[in-house]
């Protein structure tokens, strides 16, 4: 199977169901432990930086990837910290691009 | 009285309370009406934008700002939408610097 961080998100055909429990528990064993599902419907995970502007510089070098990824995470920066939080809307919950973008963030979040 | 946006946050010595409602109350009269005072406690101000990289921007020229005046909001970045919020972790609640901070956003949000 090809690597999570190997694959690029791509456009999910109208009508693409969220992606079962069974499903997201075995991707979520492919990228770093940090990373939780939330509600079953969301992918969080908290990196702690020292400071305001290294979270900044995260944040930026996370926004790079979501352009050429084209799926978007939501970002909450605040003094020493930046959480991440990913889901699919079209899907109205997880899909693979959620994983695939979890694993890229992986190769730069501290 | 020096306007807000004239004003620059400045460090608080131990001991300083929170603002008491009012005086937030009227320091909100001179910000821009987005903003709202949530719980008493914090400042906030949801700004729509077109887009993820327009948010992105925006959380950079905040970012600067905060360097600038040594204050350090909370911001939510999404697809469409940056949420501001501020508070004072040294005082428990609100102080001036918020508004001065706010005030100083007001000048580059849209």
């Amino acid at each position: 199977m090809t690597r999570l961080v190997d694959q690029h998100c791509t456009p999910l055909p109208p009508g693409t169901p969220c992606l079962p429990e069974s499903q997201w528990q075995a991707l979520l064993q492919e990228i770093n432990p940090a990373w939780q599902v939330i509600d079953g419907q969301r992918l969080e995970r908290t990196c702690h930086l020292p400071g305001f502007d290294a979270g900044l510089a995260l944040v930026n070098r996370i926004g790079a990837l979501a352009r050429a990824q084209d799926h978007h995470p939501e970002l909450l920066l605040a003094w020493g910290r930046v959480r991440i939080s990913l889901w699919t809307h079209s899907v109205g919950g997880l899909s693979l691009n959620d994983f695939i973008l979890a694993a890229h963030i992986d190769r730069l979040a501290p």
